[in-house]
């Protein structure tokens, strides 16, 4: 039984009822999240998008057919139902927003039944991950996911108006493009018209924007679809969202200033948290030395020191080898944890052999100011203090050093272990939200797998101007005029001064390697653009996903898309991708090719 | 020569800078429109988003050096200069926005040089389109081009705030899709991960926005891509985008009251249009009747009428077996055409016959009452003086007729040739925007080609509550809750009420002859979501590229889209399609097929 609504109308979303409303007639439409019959009432919680309003069917009020219909209702039943609000008889709710009224139903229609749902709709579900995103459609009735999907649109107009006020056009760039392999594999899309042609899905609309500051459009963004079939990570999804922007005539400082005031209107909007402004900046080079990490999390201290100096002349074999080799000895005072059992110790130990450390060293500071260590007995008195003395310790605290010959190993793991430490303790505040821009990234990094520089971000960052002149005898001491915006330790944008000199970009090809021809043959367009004209030019892009998550605080990315996909890159629900009909492989005249044995 | 631009920073665009700010020191930046030495002072036209502005370099305020550069400048150089904002000396530019001022430089930097462009960037540009479109950066700075580009973000931010003010949330649904071929071509991506098995670009979110209804959303809506992988017609592109929406517990009056308030809305912020409301309303029905369009041009008039019984006692043989194999005679009044040379006369059979109809029957009232035709001969005064009556022909009118035994062709000939009268007559007003929804459509058509009945929207379209009665026994004769929306005989949104019975859902399925394995193949998913409980709904979408086309007035939807796509669905710019490294193609386990000879 499915009746029509003809001649309804909806009067009120649940929670737009109120009890400013006591005896006005309503009618309001939903899904029924609970029924139960009570002495001969029926009380029903009505759901929808807005929340829950208690609804009562009596016989005297209802009529003996709106009762039997009740009588039929089980949960999520999609029901109309007119009637009278009413003070609630009953107890109170104070978790409802409605929680103090109710609707004496007076008139009520089936307009949908429902066979039992494989899970509960509910928050928090407990049910599994999988058997959630099969049942997506019913997923996403559970309030904790609206609210992030509520919260995502709220977020996006909130960017768009933003943005717009700020002289800022939105512009769509191509889906279709062109394939150009640099960065991360394409998906690609064959062509009907030019067989054995394809297109590629964008990684980014980085070209396209690029010649729109061309073309003089000076303030461009795009909340904009990117694809790259990458192996999935948690926090990975095969199309994700950015939200893309490039501006003319601006260096670093313009690109931040907008940037900081749209993420403290979108905060502020959003989720009503006030950003103080300026955000912190912190070179690369800075946040590298004291967290480890260019994406540091600064709700809680845990610095890295070096102490090379303390121990240069030591002759504990670990801190000495590395110290030959040209790398470094570095350390962390863990506050407080110098009466962690030994068992806790080592299993930091292992810690650190994941992150490619060949050991911890440590050092438990004792309340009397005796040591206990793995590493004391072959220091001195003099180097046991100046290490306390480096890393500020005091009775009761555990310092924690790592010594390699590569000192951006020291780095990574100790900007591992203070995470692991900070989490151990409870030291993160997980209602602050701290903002540090990171600039002066360097320009290339070495890619020991391709053996030859690769661009850090990507091949059209400008260098500083002060860097510029060692971009031939030293390019991997050339800074770039590139910043990130990092939140609680993640990094939810970036972006770059373009280079906008056909000089300078051909000259960046040829430091990673790109050949003339190559360079043609995939940016081709751009440079000719470049020939005719070309403003200075900068851009940010945020992905979006990734930053509503941390506004969520949702534990996964696919908690704030619609339509997720899983690991493997498909989707539970539709079953996409599938195999199609062979007419349409002959039409686009590709064949799949026979799975070989792997011998 | 590539100048930093290093502690300088724009004051205004363009033409910010007004007879307000005289005496005042501004800097500008942009794009050398044109440049010219009228003795010893340098004339420039600079040119940004927001317009031209003069600018004058005389050496003694601009000094040696920047003299010097000032010669240097040529169209499409990039400068910044800073001066002082002066009275025009000159005659004043009536055509410019700051006609009666111009900026008397004191510095410049040139920051980009420029080789002549290939073509010049100016309005109404007389260069053929690919080469604009192989160029489309010089392109897209054309003047009228970017007043497109610029009104569509103007309309898309407007709708978008609208929308999120009516309630409605913007829902990002995939582009990495599951191929449903139904309706056109699907654009296939190869999975890697997934070897053999392929997604599809969607054709539209359409069936993710019906979940997003069973999913609570209540109102969704989406600027999105869609896609299709047609043989392209000028109006066409294998993108494209939609404004999609989705409303839950509504009935058609309720789509097209928040839609005319919409069209209101974006007629008036851009481009200043006052849409009156309501917005006319016409059957599908009484459309084909009287204009033989299902989206006709109403901005005049000249409308069809039936004949038949005027002359269905003829022995004027075409009209005789038109009507004895049970068509129509019907006819349109070409006022004023009464005189129209024989030679036009034919060149309209010419016409009409190219649209499939067997010949044109014309009847010219002349001055004086009498007829020149091609078939009095073969009427009764009787029967002529009943056709004129029927058209209501005055002396000097031109009557024209079409017969044939299919009704449905002599329609759509005489809705043809309407269009093609008015043209010819420059009946229709250019400036005029003329709106009409056209509804009760037909729920399904029968197709020749496939010998079955397909859906005329989609197989989710609701039929009305008192057709449903004949969905088995005369499935033609059933009308659907379905409306489009015509603007100037353009059909530029259409939606539906939808099916949100699983019962009535299969037997649309079942009518249009996808099997029960087909449809669960296809759409299980929504089958499947349907039966937890669905709300009423309906949505609709408009072709954003088309209503900019018409709101522009442009040619082409080329002309409002910042990177459009040539009839062959190539991207004359980057060269996409394109070749790609046969490794691409091993990792996604597909080989392009040899081409076959054809026999």
């Amino acid at each position: 039984m499915a009746e029509s609504m003809l001649g309804l109308k909806r009067t009120n979303r649940c929670t737009e009822v109120d009890n400013s409303m006591i005896g006005e007639k309503v009618t309001v439409m939903g899904w029924v999240q609970k029924s139960r019959n009570k002495g001969g009432i029926i009380f029903v919680d009505l759901r929808d998008r807005s929340g829950i309003l208690q609804l009562i069917f009596e016989e005297s009020k209802v009529g003996t057919e709106g009762y039997a219909k009740a009588e039929k209702l089980r949960s999520e039943f999609v029901i109309a139902v007119t009637g009278k609000v009413s003070k609630r008889e009953g107890g109170i709710n104070p978790n409802l927003k409605t929680g103090d009224i109710e609707v004496i139903a007076e008139d009520i229609r089936i307009l949908s039944e429902a066979e039992t749902p494989p899970f509960p709709v509910e928050e928090n579900s407990k049910t599994k991950e999988d058997i959630r995103l099969k049942y997506r459609f019913l997923d996403l009735r559970r309030p904790d996911i609206q609210k992030n999907i509520m919260l995502r649109s709220n977020v996006t107009t909130t960017v768009r108006k933003f943005l717009a006020d700020e002289g800022f056009l939105e512009i769509e760039t191509p889906i279709l493009c062109k394939s150009t392999p640099e960065g991360a594999r394409d998906y690609l899309v064959p062509s009907r018209i030019h067989p054995g042609n394809f297109y590629a899905l964008p990684q980014s609309p980085q070209l396209f924007k690029q010649l729109l500051m061309c073309s003089g459009y000076d303030r461009y963004f795009q909340i904009a679809k990117c694809f790259r079939d990458e192996d999935l990570r948690a926090d990975r999804q095969p199309e994700f969202t950015q939200i893309d922007m490039e501006l003319s005539f601006v260096d670093i400082d313009d690109v931040i200033d907008v940037n900081e005031r749209l993420i403290q209107k979108m905060f502020k909007e959003a989720i009503g948290i006030d950003v103080q402004l300026p955000i912190e900046r912190m070179t690369w080079k800075y946040a590298m030395e004291h967290y480890g990490s260019d994406k540091p999390d600064l709700r809680f201290g845990i610095e890295i020191s070096d102490v090379s100096d303390v121990v240069k002349g030591s002759d504990f074999v670990v801190f000495k080898s590395a110290l030959e080799a040209g790398g470094s000895v570095r350390g962390i005072n863990a506050e407080g944890l110098g009466t962690l059992p030994r068992k806790k110790i080592d299993a930091l130990g292992d810690f650190v052999k994941g992150y490619g450390a060949k050991g911890l060293a440590w050092l438990a500071i004792n309340e009397d100011g005796t040591y206990k260590s793995s590493f004391a007995k072959f220091m001195t008195e003099e180097e046991l203090k100046g290490l306390t003395e480096k890393l500020e310790g005091k009775p009761g605290d555990l310092l924690l050093f790592i010594a390699d010959a590569k000192t951006s190993l020291v780095l990574s793991v100790l900007g591992a272990l203070r995470l692991e430490i900070a989490e151990e303790k409870g030291l993160i505040n997980k209602d602050e939200y701290r903002f540090v821009w990171i600039t002066e990234f360097p320009l290339l990094e070495w890619s020991e797998e391709e053996e030859r520089f690769v661009a850090m971000h990507h091949p059209f960052t400008m260098p500083m101007d002060e860097d510029i002149q060692y971009i031939d005898s030293d390019p991997g001491r050339v800074r770039a005029k590139a910043y990130d915006i990092v939140l609680n330790g993640v990094e939810i944008g970036g972006g770059s001064v373009r280079i906008h000199q056909n000089d300078i970009q051909e000259k960046m090809f040829e430091v990673i390697g790109l050949t003339k021809e190559s360079a043609e043959d995939k940016f081709g367009f751009l440079l000719t653009a470049f020939k005719y004209g070309v403003p200075p030019h900068a851009g940010l892009a945020y992905g979006l996903d990734r930053l509503l998550m941390l506004m969520c605080k949702a534990d996964t990315i696919r908690d704030v898309m619609a339509f997720p996909k899983v690991k493997d890159a498909s989707d539970l629900m539709s079953e996409a991708p599938n195999v199609v009909d062979p007419v349409q492989l002959d039409e686009l005249g590709i064949s799949i090719k026979p799975v070989e044995d792997e011998e």
